[in-house]
């Protein structure tokens, strides 16, 4: 005999988006040349946090959740789709640590078969219910448009010298927590949730997007290396505009705003940066302020789930990914 | 007193279509970079052949065409979006006598902003009544499926030696032609038509496509300079896998593949390649091959349309679209 146990919840999402992805089919199609690159990017992993949002969000309303697993695949293949484009733009050489589409193939493959899968993702979104069709399209579209918004915010920054926390914010809200909101206002949607149930919900996930955000941000400066995936400091030494950076020269005294502004004026060796940006950050607390944020936002984000009118038993499944991403190690 | 014409419907459309990319008002959102360019490129003219293709499809079953005009906005969208798209591609750096968006702004404009006529289509092509999203989205999904796969084999034949006649049809019925018939269908459906009307009229866009096409190809190679619009002779320098190079490929004797095997091989000066190129393709009579295949196609085109079952009347500017398009100057 042998023991078993029941997978939890988010198992049984984890297992249904893998295996509709699969069905999917996208690498025995032709012509190769389009969907060979768009299989590959697909399987690449990761979280498949956006799909299981969309299933998570159903099942606080019904039990059937696979009824919702097309447009958790939308959602999932329009979020690859901004992954093959954004790698381009980024001029990302790997995701995941494989090499990125455009650097495999090529730019042309990189554009195209991004297109391909962004058009799949409309053609998994509409299999539902035609009375629940334009309704799930008008969510679907505008997040679509408010993730192009935060992209092209993202990049006007860059070369902004007069970017403002408020403007920040703004930005993270469109190119990152768009795309949470959207997944379960169209989840909730699925299940037949009503207008007020669907705006909570949406608030949760515009909240734990933000979160999550400037977790991300906290990560990449404070991290623990060996945990945290990516290289520590990566944004300092980019000279990236992150909540971080955006707080501490709000809150700089003059000696410290000039010690920021020749830190990311001069060309240094880049550890040196890091160190040095990191003391000036820690002088001003700026670690502590981004953390009352992020809390913050985690913690309107709980609010607005407690605010769901349904069983607290349902809700656990989104609890417990709001606490396994909030848990991440700072 | 001033004399009135009143406008044919054809002009009927052409302002409505006008007036209604107008009413987008893409220029006055922001960001600005990422809507600037987008207005840019809709704004750059063109024939507006798809979205009048729209209307006279719904025309022909229905007399108020402007409901039809938000799906007639969507293809026209969606065309602008393949052409921000495939002119990074081609890097081409004119689009209309007016530079590319990826060359007045760069790269990352080009593909976001793309990105965003696409949404956009979307947004308008979902403005019609409930009992149609389904089939409209359906139609207008394998559509833009289509395109790709289209555009992918026309990367995919550059590099190729082994394109048939057959391989190049499929590529532009792909590419080219599934647009002109996906854009029927979808006028068709919005004015309540059969399934036996809708593919009726999606022939007459399919052959009117392949028409339209073997017709550039005629017309790069022995248009008249002054009125062609483009240069004349484009294809042949560029090697590019016509309809005319296959037929002539195809129908060569040995003297003369090896002429033209010489001819696409060796680098000589491009005026003369041309004429050399020409040269052959008129001793093998190529140009005949051509233009018999292209009037077979305007001719199903016409048959498609003949059998649509309304009143002839109804189905005048459908033809003077065809014959329009079949009387550029070869």
């Amino acid at each position: 005999m042998t023991s078993t146990t029941v997978p939890s919840q988010l198992e049984q999402f984890s297992i249904a988006i893998t295996a509709g992805l699969n069905r999917l089919d996208l690498h025995k199609q032709t012509p190769i040349g389009l969907y060979e690159p768009a299989s590959y990017l697909m399987n690449l992993g990761g979280k498949r946090m956006r799909p299981a949002l969309v299933l998570a969000a159903y099942a606080l309303f019904k039990d059937n959740f696979e009824a919702a697993l097309p447009q958790a695949l939308a959602v999932e293949l329009f979020h690859n789709f901004t992954l093959a484009h954004d790698d381009i733009m980024d001029d990302a050489p790997y995701r995941r640590g494989k090499a990125t589409i455009h650097t495999k193939w090529n730019l042309n493959t990189g554009i195209l078969s991004g297109d391909l899968i962004m058009i799949k993702a409309y053609d998994e979104l509409i299999k539902c219910p035609t009375n629940q069709l334009a309704e799930i399209l008008k969510v679907f579209n505008q997040t679509a448009i408010d993730v192009c918004e935060g992209q092209q915010l993202d990049v006007d920054f860059e070369t902004s010298n007069e970017v403002s926390i408020e403007d920040y914010l703004k930005m993270i809200s469109l190119k990152t927590a768009a795309l949470l909101d959207g997944s379960l206002k169209i989840g909730a949607t699925r299940a037949d949730a009503s207008a007020a149930e669907i705006a909570l919900i949406g608030d949760f996930g515009m909240n734990l997007g933000i979160a999550f955000q400037l977790q991300d941000d906290i990560l990449d400066a404070y991290g623990d290396p060996k945990r945290f995936g990516k290289q520590v400091g990566g944004d300092i030494m980019a000279n990236k505009k992150t909540y971080l950076l955006l707080t501490a020269l709000q809150l700089a005294n003059t000696e410290q705003l000039n010690a920021l502004h020749e830190l990311l004026n001069q060309s240094i060796n880049p550890e040196e940066k890091v160190e040095k940006t990191l003391s000036v950050f820690n002088a001003i607390g700026v670690k502590e302020h981004a953390l009352n944020a992020m809390n913050s936002y985690y913690k309107k984000a709980e609010n607005a789930l407690a605010l769901v009118d349904v069983d607290e038993a349902r809700k656990a499944t989104l609890y417990s990914i709001l606490n396994s991403l909030r848990v991440r190690d700072i």
